[in-house]
C-alpha cells in the first residue's frame, strides 16, 4: 500500500515542480511591444483553437462515457458504479488538462525566450527548457497521479485501463487534429500569402500568419505532449494488468511485480527533476555545446533511474529482479538507440539527408524519390531495436518483460519530453525574434537554439514511435490475457496465424494505417482549402489590411480552421475507434487480436518512414538554405521545397497520428474485452 | 494417371497454338525501311539485355542448384538423385526460356503491329493482341508441361516445389533487372539527352533511346511473364502440396484432389485459347469497343472455364465438389474485382486520377500528396477482396480451398497474359510510328492501341498483385503442412503470434518489403548515372553522332545500363532468397512462418499503393497532355510530370518487384522446409 503512495507523492512532487518552473518562466520579461503584440496575437490563436477544439471533444467523450457506462460497465459486468466510465472520463480530462497547460506556457515562452536571448545563449536556452519542463513533469505527474488514485479507489486495473482509453481519444483528436491544422494553415498562408497578395511569409497582415504559428504550438506541443502521456499510462496500465493476470491467486495489494512499474515510475520521475538542473550552457557555446547541454541531463537522469530501479527492485525483494532489471534496461537502450538513429537520418550532419540534396539538383522527382527511399530504409534500426527489445525482455520476464520495458523506455519521459518541447518553443522565438526585427546577433542566438530544436524534435519522434510500438505491444500482451481469464502463463497464450479469421483480421488490421495515413493526408488539402478561402475573404472585406492600418481577424482565421480540421478528422478518428470494436464483435477476440498485430507492424513502419522521410525533406532544404549546393532561390532549392511541402504532411500529421492509431486500437481492444469473451 | 497425361497434353497443345500465333507474326510486313532499322535497334539491344542477363543468371542459378543438391537432396534427405535441384534447375531455364520467346515476339510485333496500323485499327489489334497471346499460351504451356513432367518422373510434389525455386528466382532478377533497367535507362536517357544535348525525346542520336525502349519490353513484357509464370506454377504447387499433406494415408496419384488443379488448368488453357478468337473489332472502332474487344475473349474465356471446371469437379467425383468449385469461382472473381480496382484507382476516366491533375493546379508538392494518398486508399478494394477470398475459401474447403481459388484466379492466365504484353507492344509500335514520320492516320490508330494498353496493363498489374498475395498464401499454407509432417487436418495447425520469436519474425518480414523498396529504388538512381556517363562517352567519342552521320553504339549502352542494374539488384535479391533460410535456422520454422505472413501483408499493401500511385501519377499527366487543365507546356504540366517521375520507380521497379520477393520468400520456405525440421 505505501508504493502507491509513494506513487501519489512523486506525483504531486511533479506537479509542485511544474508550477515553479511555470512561475519562473511567466516571470520573465516579454520583450519589446512589437514582441507582445506578436505574441497576444498568438495566444489568442491558441485559445481559439483551444476553445473550439475542446467543444467539439467535450461532444465526443461524453457520447463515448456513456456507451462505456452503458455496455460494459452495466449491462456486461452488471456493476452499481460504472467505474471504466468513470475512469475514461477522468483520463480524457487529464489529457486535455495537460494539453492545456502544455500550450498554455508554450505560447507565453515564446516572446520570453525571444527577449532572454537578447540577453544571452544561456538565459534563452534556459527559458525555453523550463517551458518545455513544464510540460514534461506536468505530463509524467498527471500520468502517475491520475492512475494510482484510480487504482487505489477501484482496486481494478481493467477499470484503470478505461482511464489509457480517455487519454488515447484525446490524444487522437489533439494529434490529428492539430497535425491537419498545423499543416493546413502553413499550407494556406503560403498559398494566399507568398503566391497570391505577394507579402512574405510570416508577415503579420496575413490573417493566416498566427494560425500558422499556433499551429506550431498545437501540434508539436500539445500533439506530442498526449501522445506520450497516452503512452506514459498505457505503458505503466498494460504492466500491472499483465502482472495482475500472470499472478495464479487474486494479487495482494502489495505484490511486488504489481507496484513496480509505479515505483520505477516514480524513482523516473525524481531522476527527471535532478536531470533538469544539468542544463545550463555558457555564453559562447558553439552548437554541440547545447547539444551536449541537453544530453547531459538527460545522461544523468538515465543514470540516475537505472541506479534507483535497480536499488528498488533489490528493496521489493522481486523475483527474478535481475531479470526484470535488464529487460528495464533493454527498452531505455532501445529507446534511445532509436533516437539516435532518427537523428542520423534526418539530420543534415549526416549522409542520408546530404544525399537527398545532392538529389536536388536533379530536380523535384528525385528529390521525392531518394527522401522517400531514405525514409523506407530508415526503418531497420527502429525495428531491429523493438525486435531485440522483445527477444531479450521476454526472455528475461515474459510478457510482463516485454511490457516493464516500455516503463523502462519512458521512464526519463519527464526529461526527455522537456527537450522536444523546448524545440516548437525556440522554433517560435526565432520567428518572434524576425518578425520583432530583433538585433542581429539576438537572431543568431534564437537561430541555434531553433536548430539545437530541431535535432531534439528528431529524437523525440523517433522516441514517440519507438514507445509507441512497445507500449502497443504490452497492451496487446495485456488483452490477450483479458480474452483468456484464468490463464496465468504466458505460454499458454495462442493467438494462431493459421485461423483464417486471425488472418483476415492481421490483414485488415495492416490496411487501416494505409487508409488513415491517405485520410489524414487529404484532410489537410481540404483545410488549407477552408484557410484560403478565409483569408481571401478577409484581405477583401477588412479595410486598411494590406496597408497595415486594419487588423487582421487573427481569431477567426483559427477558428476556421480548427473547424475544418477537426470536421475532416473525425473519419480516421471514427474508423480508429470502431475497428476493433467491429472485429471483435463480427470475427471475434483472436481475430482481434490479429488485427492489432496487424495495424502495429505496418503502423510502425509506415509512422518511420513517413516521419524521417518528412524529416529528412525539411532538413534537406535547410542545408541547402544554409549556402549548400547554390543556395536559397537556386533551381536546387526550389526542388528541396517540393520535398519540404510533401513532407510536412507525412512528418507532422499522418506519420505521428499513426502513433496513437495503434495505441488507441490496443487499448479500446483491452477496455472492451470484457465484453467480447 | 489419365489426369497428367490430359495436362501434358493441353500443354503441348498451347505451345502449339503458340508456334502457330508466333508464325502468323512474323509473318506480317515489317513496314518501311525507317521503320526496319528502329526495329533492328531495338532487337539488337534486346539480345544485348537477355545475353548479359542470363550469363549473370547463370552463375546465381548453378550456385543454388548445388547449394540445393547438397544441403537438402543429399545431406538432409539422403537422396541419390539431386531430385530438388534439377527441378530448380528445370524450373529456371523455363523461366528464362518464357521471357526469351515472349521478348523475342515482342520485339519483332512492335514493328508490324505500326505496319499493320497503316491498313487499319483491326489488323494492328490483332498483330500485337498475337504477340501477347504468344507470351500468354507460351507461359500456360511452359508451366503446366513442367510441373506434370516432373511430378510424373519425382512422384513427390516436395521435389517439383523446386521447380517454383527456379522460376521464382529467374523473376527475381526478371521484374528486378528489367525494372531497374527500364527506369534508369528511361531517367538516364532523359537528362543526357533532353536536358544536356537538347534533342527530343525518342531521338534516335541518343544512344540510350534504344535502351528506353529495350527496358519498356524487358519491364513489361519479360517482367510481367516471369512473374505470372511464377505465379501459376507455385500456386499449382501449394495446392498438389496441401492435396497430398491433407491425406491421411499417401495419396493415390489418381486422388481427385491431388489432379484437380493441373485439370482446372488444362480447361482454363483450353478456354484461353477459344478466347483468343473472339478478339477482333471492326476498321472504326471507338475506344470502349477497342476494350470491349479484349474483355469479350476474357469474359468468354471466363464463363468456359467456370462450366468445364464444374464437369470436371463432377466427373472427377470430387468430395464436396460444390464448395469448391465455391472456392475457384471466388478466386476468379476476386482476381477480376482487383483488375478493376486497379482500373479505377488509375484511369483518368474516372475521379482519383482527375483530381491528382487537379491537384497538380497547386504544384508539385500537392501532386504527390495527393497521388500518394489515392495509392494508399486504393489498398482499400485489393485487401478486401483478398479477405473475402480466404474467407469464403477457407469456409468452404479450408487450405485447400484458399490453394485452389488463387489456381481459379490464375485459370484463365492465357488470356489475361495476352492482354498485358499486348500493352507494352502497342505502346512502342506507336512510338516506331512517331519515330518513323509515318501518316497521322496511323498514328491516330497506334494512339488509340496504345491507349488501350494502359488500361489493360493497369488491370494487368493488380492482377499480378492479387495473385501474388493469393499464391503466397497458398505456399504458406503448403509449407506449414510441410514443416509439421504427419498432420493432416489444417485446423491442428498453429502458428502463435504470441510466442515472441513468431512475434519477431513478423516484424521482420513485414520490414523486409519497406527495405526491398528502398533499395530498388536507390538502384534506379545509381543505374541511371551509368548510362548517362555512357551516353556522355559516346557524345565525346563517336564523330558524327549529332549530326546523325555516325551511329551511336546502342548495344554497348544497353549492356552498360544491364550491367549496373544487374549489380545493382545483387543485395536486395539476396536478402529474399537469404533472410527466409536465415530466420528459420535461427529463430526456426514456425518464427520463419511468421516472417512470411509479416511478408504478404505488409508487401502486398506496399505493392498496391505503390503501382496504384505511380500508375495514377502516369495518367494525371497523360490527362494533362490530353489538353486538359492547361495542357503540354503549362505549369500544372510540369508539376505533373514530377509525379511521373516519383511514379515511374514506384510502379515499374520496386511496386510489381515486391509480388516476387512475397512469393520468392515462400517458395524458399517451402523448398528449404525439410532441413528446419
Amino acid at each position: 500500500m505505501e508504493s502507491i503512495f509513494i506513487a501519489i507523492g512523486t506525483g504531486v512532487l511533479a506537479l509542485l515542480f511544474a508550477t515553479w518552473l511555470a512561475y519562473r518562466v511567466l516571470k520573465e520579461d516579454q520583450g519589446t511591444d512589437a514582441m507582445k503584440e506578436i505574441g497576444k496575437a498568438i495566444q489568442e490563436g491558441a485559445s481559439a483553437f483551444l476553445a473550439r477544439e475542446y467543444r467539439t471533444l467535450a461532444i465526443f467523450v461524453v457520447l463515448v462515457t456513456i456507451v462505456i457506462g452503458v455496455f460494459i460497465d452495466i449491462i456486461q459486468l452488471d456493476r452499481d458504479i460504472p467505474k471504466t466510465a468513470i475512469s475514461y472520463l477522468i483520463g480524457a480530462i487529464c489529457s486535455a488538462g495537460t494539453g492545456y497547460i502544455g500550450m498554455h506556457i508554450a505560447i507565453r515562452a515564446n516572446t520570453r525566450t525571444a527577449a532572454a536571448a537578447m540577453i544571452g545563449l544561456n538565459p534563452g536556452l534556459r527559458v525555453a527548457f523550463n517551458s518545455g519542463a513544464v510540460m514534461g513533469t506536468t505530463v509524467v505527474g498527471i500520468g502517475i497521479l491520475g492512475i494510482s488514485i484510480l487504482y487505489l479507489i477501484f482496486k481494478d486495473i481493467t477499470v484503470v485501463a478505461g482511464f489509457g482509453f480517455g487519454a488515447s481519444s484525446i490524444a487522437l483528436f489533439a494529434r490529428v487534429g492539430g497535425g491537419i491544422f498545423t499543416k493546413a494553415a502553413d499550407v494556406g498562408s503560403d498559398i494566399v500569402g507568398k503566391v497570391e497578395a505577394g507579402i512574405p511569409e510570416d508577415d503579420p497582415r496575413n490573417p493566416a500568419t498566427i494560425a500558422d504559428n499556433v499551429g506550431d504550438n498545437v501540434g508539436d506541443v500539445a500533439g506530442m505532449g498526449s501522445d506520450l502521456f497516452e503512452s506514459y499510462a498505457s505503458s505503466l496500465i498494460a504492466t500491472i494488468a499483465i502482472a495482475t493476470a500472470a499472478s495464479a491467486v487474486a494479487p495482494e495489494f502489495d505484490e511486488p511485480k504489481l507496484v513496480l512499474p509505479l515505483l520505477i515510475a516514480s524513482v523516473g520521475i525524481v531522476s527527471s527533476l535532478i536531470g533538469t538542473f544539468f542544463v545550463r550552457t555558457g555564453s559562447q557555446a558553439s552548437m554541440s555545446q547545447l547539444l551536449w547541454a541537453l544530453r547531459r541531463g538527460i545522461y544523468i537522469s538515465s543514470a540516475l533511474v537505472l541506479a534507483s530501479s535497480y536499488a528498488v527492485i533489490q528493496l521489493l525483494g522481486v523475483d527474478d529482479g535481475n531479470r526484470i532489471f535488464l529487460a528495464i534496461v533493454t527498452g531505455l537502450v532501445a529507446g534511445n538507440v532509436i533516437g539516435f538513429a532518427t537523428e542520423y537520418y534526418t539530420s543534415y550532419e549526416y549522409s542520408p539527408t546530404r544525399r537527398i540534396a545532392e538529389a536536388a539538383q536533379t530536380g523535384a522527382g528525385t528529390t521525392i524519390i531518394t527522401g522517400f527511399a531514405t525514409g523506407m530504409l530508415s526503418t531497420l534500426v527502429p525495428v531491429a531495436s523493438v525486435v531485440a527489445a522483445i527477444l531479450i525482455a521476454f526472455w528475461a520476464a515474459d510478457l510482463y518483460g516485454v511490457a516493464i520495458a516500455a516503463v523502462g523506455m519512458l521512464s526519463t519521459l519527464g526529461i526527455t519530453l522537456a527537450t522536444d518541447a523546448y524545440g516548437p518553443v525556440a522554433d517560435n522565438a526565432g520567428g518572434i525574434a524576425e518578425q520583432a526585427h530583433l538585433d542581429p546577433e539576438v537572431r543568431e542566438r534564437t537561430d541555434a537554439l531553433d536548430s539545437l530544436g530541431n535535432t531534439t524534435a528528431a529524437t523525440g519522434k523517433g522516441f514517440a514511435i519507438g514507445s509507441a510500438a512497445l507500449t502497443s505491444l504490452a497492451l496487446l500482451a495485456a488483452y490477450t490475457f483479458a480474452i483468456n481469464p484464468g490463464v496465468t502463463d504466458a505460454k499458454e497464450l495462442v493467438i494462431n496465424i493459421l485461423d483464417p479469421n486471425v488472418l483476415v483480421g492481421l490483414f485488415i488490421g495492416a490496411l487501416l494505417p494505409f487508409i488513415f495515413s491517405a485520410l489524414t493526408m487529404q484532410a489537410v488539402g481540404t483545410a488549407a482549402y477552408a484557410i484560403v478561402n478565409e483569408v481571401r475573404r478577409q484581405f477583401r472585406e477588412i479595410p486598411g489590411i494590406m496597408e497595415g492600418t486594419g487588423r487582421p481577424d487573427y481569431a477567426r482565421c483559427v477558428d476556421i480552421s480548427t473547424r475544418g480540421s477537426l470536421r475532416a478528422m473525425i473519419l480516421p478518428g471514427a474508423m480508429a475507434v470502431i475497428a476493433p470494436i467491429a472485429m471483435g464483435f463480427i470475427l471475434g477476440p483472436e481475430p482481434l487480436g490479429g488485427m492489432l498485430i496487424g495495424a502495429i507492424a505496418s503502423g510502425f513502419l509506415l509512422a518511420v518512414t513517413m516521419a524521417n522521410s518528412g524529416g529528412a525533406w525539411d532538413n534537406a532544404k535547410k542545408y541547402i538554405e544554409a549556402g549548400n549546393l547554390g543556395g536559397k532561390g537556386s533551381d536546387t532549392h526550389k526542388a528541396a521545397v517540393v520535398g519540404d511541402t510533401v513532407g510536412d504532411p507525412f512528418k507532422d500529421t499522418s506519420g505521428p497520428s499513426l502513433n496513437i492509431l495503434i495505441k488507441l486500437m490496443s487499448i479500446v481492444a483491452l477496455v472492451f474485452a470484457p465484453v467480447f469473451i
